[in-house]
């Protein structure tokens, strides 16, 4: 099965996935209702611009088109087939397409990676053989693909509905719930420019499709639904790009299995919260949701494509009830009630009956009809202080709505702010409605949904422009860390002794408090002499854990006689359990607050780095920040302010600030670290006792583990 | 306009409002469109049993009837008077129902309270008269009244939608919502037994309502959306007992004026959190929800009027994707996904392909049909460790969808537990959900809502069956406690003083530590020798606050050369300001937890009592429960167990358990004192040392601020 990498030619662009320029179905089926019949149906009913290629030995005709009995008898060139066999048939089948020069698979038939076993062994074999003819592989276990492009118009899946075309590009890893979002899709006025059901991702993933979708015109957003998201570091080097110019919105579900997940260290067993996980994605610029309703719901605003300059909404509605739902909800969802400038007021205060509100919201009362409205929207729209605008009608039994919904049309399409309405009560889904969809502006029949949906628009916008500073050029004795990391290897450890740990933390710029390893009471009182009075007397043994707790950590011994009393208590008491028990002799540093540094490598999510504070806060409290290696400035400074208890590091009850900036630098220092030593697989700065502005920070307590790579 | 009360009648009872043999619509109109067109249009089609009398004196004819000129003119007796007069004219309307015995008022006028000035005077008169005669008011400023039932069918809304009837009562604040809110039930299939729209409330508001409709045999779940509870405590004893019988779901909105309303305490400041509010409902058994979406979502199961036996589901799909998306969502929503038996898997083993998998969630894989479905329904809806069921069906090309809709309906039909479906893909509004309509199986077009509904559901079961316990009968020295209020109050003061506290907190068995207020250092050296070394001093000066962060209390004073040196310290630093400056000797306890109590009134929600850990956990973190005043055992142990910190009660790094009991006992005694004493205003015990178990507990410091009733 080996080959030389030299023979290997470049993987065909996905161009052969969603643009071909002819498509081979093999396994088509002349029976309705099964999907080698359905595959070939949605193409040919779907207007593919080029020629359909039904395949299938056992069969002479399929939609009344002549049936090849494999891909190499095909008289033209072939970009794309379609593979619906059994899956003991597949490779052959792909070896074959290789033959005939194809350049992609889609793979529909299940019996792969997903059941294990052999399954799992046919998976590979497909995909060496496609790696050495370069191949690309959609699938297996997938429900096709799908390109909304007039001059492509390619519907290569088995579903039952077609979607409208339209700038968001779909990626679902599961193939039953692409079914449904086609649907949804349909149903719920969301266009659809590429769809792709990825199945086992065994080439083509979340990653690829990125990568793609960036360049693709059409393309104005990406959507996601995802189980897993498979090499993680790439995912977000993509996704930072990308969503710097185009929306990414994802659901990633499975979350109870990462809830579940055994936790393997300290720093690992505080990860995978569903906060952190969106915190996560929020770094590389996706914007995680809920649901896949919420999905739709963002989606539906997105496709505007119109950006919010700021977070400030106004209200305009014609009843008071909804209007505070909707305010609510914008507050809930991070947004802000404009204030309308005075000019502003006046002329609503001019506009309006006596008894409307000309503050926002602004409520033009049951009355209201489509003048009114038209005056109030005009002004509102307007206003510079104004960045989004809800605009709410409730149909009373005396107002044409239709006249109205007119009015909201016009409105949003004279500007280039975000616009959107509710129609409640028994307008919703009638002319009025029809009128909105016609003119492009969302349409929810809950005000909470607007206000949600707006509040991702926001969120769209803030991760789009979010900072990309690059993190400094620091100082760093690359080689000298290096050295304590392979001198741990190649002794066999796992974990880094004392000087090792020293070592590491040095070469990085990582203060760590002044101490020696001590065996006997003598050298301890000589280190303290030389360290400098008051000291902390702590255990140093393997396998003693949890020191603290147990009462093996003496702190403030002021003189030789207190540190005497204290070793010989310690010894008395660990000595029994730890024959070769060592001490640590350390210098007490307490002006400052404990705060907490550790990485970890988590199997879904890759290399994480967390803050926090030290102490219960991280142990009790678990308030704790994680974000992905590797770190920009703009996301250490969101850890550090993103601690539940940050004014403590403000400085409270009569403290100064500790120096924050520090706290950054340690961050990025380590992120460094984990770049140059990707042999680091989890490290524990606990506690590190940040200094107040102008007092120096140090490491107390260090932990690292190593993997082999 | 005074009068005696003792001539007044007793209120009329509500079925006045909601089973009137007879009703007069005073400003009836003849013009389409208008309300008092619509409103009885709406009564006449919608078929009141009794009859209808349209009022217009500028008017022969309504709607093909006799309109009268005045109520009284009506030969008839009249039950209920639906008013849809200008403001001006409401009061000399109510005057000639009131002389004509009318028993109730719905005023559908606006221009009162909500106005202010001469419409809040004019609402005022309008309660005071109807009072006098004993005439109930609906309003004003209200959309009207319904009640299903078709012994009385009355539609007395303008409302253009009448709902299905069914077993929901619902009451709205909002008029305008109230549109909204019957369109949205017919189109959700959410049937009604009565609807109210109640305005301005000046009489019949929910605590009324839910006394009324918990005695209404067809309702069966209590709906609301509410902008504010009115009188918190009537609510709140109504609530109490209603929601062990019938599920009480609200929508409370205006929460942006709830967060920017003026912080008047300590304890205050950290009320009116979203978290908080939710938590308060709870405690009277009422679930919260967060939008108008929701309610709807969570009524749609609750008319099943099945309660799930426990939180385990099991979910039955015929694709994997939605039912991952199905089992984080039910996660979310607190509940479980069951473990089935040996049994069960047993049968499903047999009954289903190798492919599928029999674990929950049981996924019969795409090529199920309706026969698959039954099997595996049959074994998992018997199953004994199934509490609810989901099932998913993703419509295949290949598979009859209706076959399997009847399928869901049939086994619906044949178990008590509750059973929700999720027709996701084409299927959805189609043949398939009609039969699911018609079976009463609730039907979602997104998982993530089925389990968020079936949450809900699981919510409403759990708060019909708390714990209702009433608390211990302490023994209170009553009249000592209120001796130490009244002395205050009559002092003209509102702040209690040292030894009011005293005597107060020692009336209701809240220990506090023993202390002496001193103004010689002298007498500082003697109250220590008296409490015993070591002790605090802690400066007491009115006007000095924030005295710890200003280095006004020095702690651990272990002989009079300490004290003295402590004494002449604070003396320099703070007796410039405070020339009447007084000293607090106080013993030394550390030997605990520092925890927070405190209570508040809360404008809107009435008196509150709060619980936390003292020090930064109350004042950085805002680490604090609250429950509305009076508790009972399970709330006050639900606000023990509820801080995000408690393992800091259960004993970390080595420390022992906290008494928790005593904690309870704690939030028990000052309940107790609050019903004693209403004078009380705010409280807060800050800290208070929760001892280690066996070891005393008692306050360190209080702070008691009393209002005049």
């Amino acid at each position: 099965m080996s080959t030389s990498h030299k023979k290997r030619p470049r993987p065909a662009s996905l161009d052969a996935v969603f643009r071909p320029r002819s498509i081979a179905v093999v396994g088509a089926s002349r029976r309705r209702h099964q999907i080698g019949h359905e595959i070939v149906r949605n193409l040919v009913e779907g207007g593919f611009t080029g020629p359909v290629y039904p395949v299938n030995p056992g069969a002479k005709v399929v939609y009344s088109m002549h049936c090849h009995p494999r891909v190499s008898a095909i008289p033209g060139p072939v970009d794309l087939a379609v593979l619906v066999v059994p899956s003991r048939h597949v490779l052959a089948a792909a070896r074959d397409c290789a033959r005939k020069k194809v350049k992609a698979l889609v793979v529909i038939s299940a019996g792969f990676a997903e059941v294990g076993g052999e399954g799992a062994k046919r998976q590979a074999e497909l995909v060496e053989l496609c790696r050495r003819h370069g191949m690309r592989i959609v699938g297996p276990n997938c429900m096709g693909v799908l390109n909304t492009d007039e001059t492509v118009a390619m519907n290569a899946t088995f579903a039952a509905t077609t979607p409208t075309p339209g700038g968001a590009a779909f990626l679902s890893q599961s193939g039953a719930l692409g079914e449904a979002i086609l649907a949804d899709a349909r149903a719920l006025g969301v266009g659809m420019s590429q769809f792709a059901s990825v199945g086992n991702r065994a080439d083509v993933g979340p990653p690829e499709l990125l990568e793609y979708w960036e360049k693709d015109p059409r393309t104005r957003m990406i959507l996601m639904y995802l189980e897993s998201l498979g090499d993680p570091e790439a995912f977000m080097a993509h996704a930072r790009r990308v969503s710097r110019h185009k929306p990414v919105v994802v659901v990633k579900s499975g979350r109870t299995a990462a809830g579940a997940r055994a936790a393997v260290s300290h720093t690992g067993s505080l990860a995978g919260s569903e906060a952190a996980i969106d915190s996560l994605f929020a770094q590389c610029g996706v914007l995680r949701v809920d649901s896949m309703k919420d999905l739709f719901m963002h989606a539906r605003v997105a496709q505007m494509e119109r950006m919010p300059a700021g977070r400030r909404v106004a209200i305009v509605t014609n009843a008071g009830g909804p209007a505070i739902l909707a305010t609510d909800a914008c507050v809930a969802a991070g947004l802000e009630l404009a204030e309308l400038r005075p000019a502003t007021a006046r002329q609503l205060a001019k506009a309006l009956p006596p008894e409307a509100s000309w503050a926002n919201p602004v409520d033009l009362i049951a009355s209201a009809d489509a003048a009114r409205f038209d005056a109030a929207l005009g002004a509102v729209v307007a206003d510079a202080n104004v960045d989004m605008v809800i605009a709410i009608f409730v149909s009373p039994v005396m107002i044409d709505a239709a006249a109205v919904a007119e009015v909201f049309a016009r409105h949003s399409r004279a500007t280039d702010k975000p616009f959107v309405a509710c129609l409640l009560g028994k307008q919703q889904g009638q002319a009025a409605a029809r009128t909105l969809a016609a003119a492009g502006v969302p349409n929810f029949r809950f005000p909470e949904d607007a206000a949600k949906a707006l509040g991702g628009l926001w969120k769209m916008s803030e991760l789009r422009h979010r900072d990309a500073t690059p993190p400094p050029r620091f100082r760093i004795q690359r080689r000298r860390g290096r050295e304590a990391v392979e001198r741990a290897l190649a002794a066999g450890r796992e974990l880094l002794k004392g000087t090792e740990l020293y070592e590491l933390l040095t070469a990085y710029g990582i203060p760590v408090v002044p101490s020696r390893i001590v065996r006997e009471p003598e050298a301890a009182v000589a280190a303290a002499e030389e360290i400098g009075w008051p000291v902390v007397l702590k255990i140093e043994a393997q396998g003693v854990s949890h020191k603290s707790d147990r009462g093996g950590v003496v702190l403030d011994l002021r003189n030789p006689d207190e540190l005497l009393a204290a070793w010989e208590d310690l010894d008395r008491r660990f000595r029994p359990e730890a024959p070769r028990l060592q001490m640590l002799v350390q210098a007490l540093r307490r002006d400052g607050v404990e705060t907490f540094f550790g990485t970890t490598t988590d199997p879904q999510l890759g290399r994480l780095i967390a803050f926090g504070l030290g102490g219960i806060h991280v142990e009790v409290l678990k308030d704790v920040v994680f974000r992905l290696h590797p770190l920009l400035p703009a996301d250490a400074w969101e850890m550090v302010e993103g601690i539940r208890g940050k004014e403590l590091l403000h400085g409270v009850r009569g403290k100064p600030p500790v120096d924050e900036e520090q706290l950054v630098e340690m961050l990025l220092r380590l992120s460094r670290m984990l770049s140059d030593l990707p042999e680091i697989r989890e490290l524990d700065l606990n506690p590190f006792l940040a200094g107040y502005r102008g007092v120096d920070s140090c490491v107390l307590d260090a932990r690292v583990r190593l993997r082999r790579l």
